[in-house]
């Protein structure tokens, strides 16, 4: 089953879906670009929430065919003088504020070419101050699923905004991470990569005094306990069956984690 | 205006729409059929609930055009022994755990074949102990969307894991059901077929001490009246004029409801 | 790039997105154009509230492509004899109720052809009395979507139902007028249009007791101060940075605002 290439642009906000900001991105991309497939990541990141924002993009990224261009807008900055870039990240394409947005996914990125988005040929004609997502983000998604290549897009741009994440602590026997995100069925995304629990019988997790086995799926928990596993994200999540770990402990993101070898 | 047949997967979850597990699916569903058009059914399913994800499966199947795939999961037993099945009834094509998800439209269909998901050829290559909606359920239902022969996904399966769901109870000029779930709009929707009060004058219903009136449309009750209507998904409903009947009643999915005859 | 034209149709609804309602538009829509583009626009308008729904269909609409068709369905009349209608306002198509929803987009077309529905052939040949959103708006605007004049569905209408919209009030030195909606991130957005505030140093805002300095962009407010700016949705709007100006004032859709001139 040959295809020609489908173009496919992912979007990801803070706008929520109650207001028309949503499909007016969509509006514009579909003027420019017809038959394009358009996926929602998210548009539930908590308003202003960069750090949300980038954790949930560099989560859904990877599954995405080739080509796929990624629409970000979290952009508390808008109609001030913060940049706005396009990537060329590996297989995939990005368009966003400079602002940590796009952070996570540039930084583990093998080959990387970046512009500032400054050619206003690619833009709406008028410009407002307080929607670029609309204005700019999305037509220049559009042209970028249309093949229009990055260097038209603007000016070459090195360096880019990043974000100052928690880092790992490692100290005697043990490892210190954080809660990244809490997730819709109050499971705890840590910032522990999942390779570390790949031999569950050696470790165990520390959690605000409660101390969690490590298992490989969720329903090796007894009902009520509290587990850790190797999520499908790629990072260590706690856990309780069939209930809510994150109503449990009242988790909030940025709780410590610790990792014990035994 | 002929048309070549458009693939059309269905995707039914309880994974909300906050994080980017739907947008995974549909990634990988876009990899392997990139033409396929998607619709959410909902991602709204409760956490877990299995019922609440059954019923709503069955009352929108119907409308959905013949060779439709349905891609459903809510699955509180992901990464244990239970099967993952997909089956072709009547004219559509369902994917999804064998927990009784799936069970209250093979119940009803006239033609049924079904595999359990057993050639690992159709899925991911590496599969994730917590999240088998990305890396089975939606590659699965992507390959049927682009024509594989359901016996190529696994080996035949006969019998499947059906709800126990309250049955109707006959009595005395009387006939007794439930709550099977309470909409949007505060709308209390039965297990009691619409076909029963297609001559409103005749009957009357009970629900928590009130009486309600049968009537055809929810305009011809009164501001506030509890009124039972025919409802669109095949069973009878009570409402509230331009209220929430959920609200009003404090109702919960399994109370009990009576209709008497005149 | 040259494209054959691809069917697009908007779908603006209060159904939520937990039941099955909005797939079962979706589906009879793909049933009958199995290529067409299908957007959101928003189902959370909330239940019954006409006025939401018509002030974001209103919103959204310029952006959409020429011949985009627009399926709108706040319809707490259903069943009864309310009309429903069909209409090509300048370049785009319009079907749902005549309770004032499609009024702010008719009132403001240049061109106007309206038709009431009553050609049968081209809906489901089973209407419910509680789902015309499926039975008659959906088909009908697959119907359209695929290029059937809108004068085959139905006879022609002249007036249509109008909203009782607040108005703009002169008085010496200001004007006053109200909040319309309020978005998700809690700015206020007024019945004021942006053109007023083009020159922000000459005027100044009053809600509920607050001065609001006029800016340009949401940014040059300091943090926690209230300004007024001309937003994307063409009105004006107030806000707090990086706040919620809905929370800090408690303000509810309706509320006086009054712009003075310095």
């Amino acid at each position: 089953m040959a295809h020609a290439p489908v173009p496919l642009i992912a979007l990801l906000t803070d706008f929520g879906t109650a207001d028309w900001y949503v499909s007016c991105m969509k509006a514009v991309m579909l003027r420019l670009c017809p038959r394009v497939q358009l996926v929602d990541i998210t548009h539930e990141v908590p308003s202003h929430d960069i750090v949300a924002g980038a954790v949930t993009l560099a989560a859904a990224v990877n599954w995405f065919p080739p080509k796929t261009v990624f629409a970000c807008v979290v952009d508390p900055g808008v109609g001030t003088a913060r940049r706005l870039i396009a990537a060329h990240a590996d297989e995939h394409l990005f368009v966003g504020p400079d602002n940590g947005l796009l952070s996570l996914v540039l930084q583990r990125a093998n080959r990387l070419t970046l512009v500032r988005l400054t050619n206003s040929r690619y833009w709406l004609s008028q410009i407002s101050q307080t929607f670029h997502g609309r204005d700019i983000i999305a037509p220049v998604a559009a042209y970028l699923a249309r093949g229009v290549p990055l260097q038209r897009l603007g000016i070459p741009q090195h360096r880019y905004h990043t974000l100052k994440l928690p880092r790992l602590q490692r100290v005697r026997g043990a490892i210190r991470g954080r809660l990244l995100h809490i997730d819709t069925f109050g499971n705890l995304i840590t910032n522990l990569p999942a390779s570390l629990v790949m031999e569950p019988r050696t470790c165990r997790f520390r959690y605000k005094h409660a101390a969690a086995r490590v298992v490989s799926s969720y329903e090796e928990g007894r009902r009520g306990e509290l587990v850790a596993l190797g999520g499908s994200s790629g990072y260590v999540e706690l856990s309780v069956r069939e209930a809510s770990a994150a109503k449990r402990y009242r988790a909030k993101r940025g709780d410590r984690v610790e990792l014990r070898w035994l």
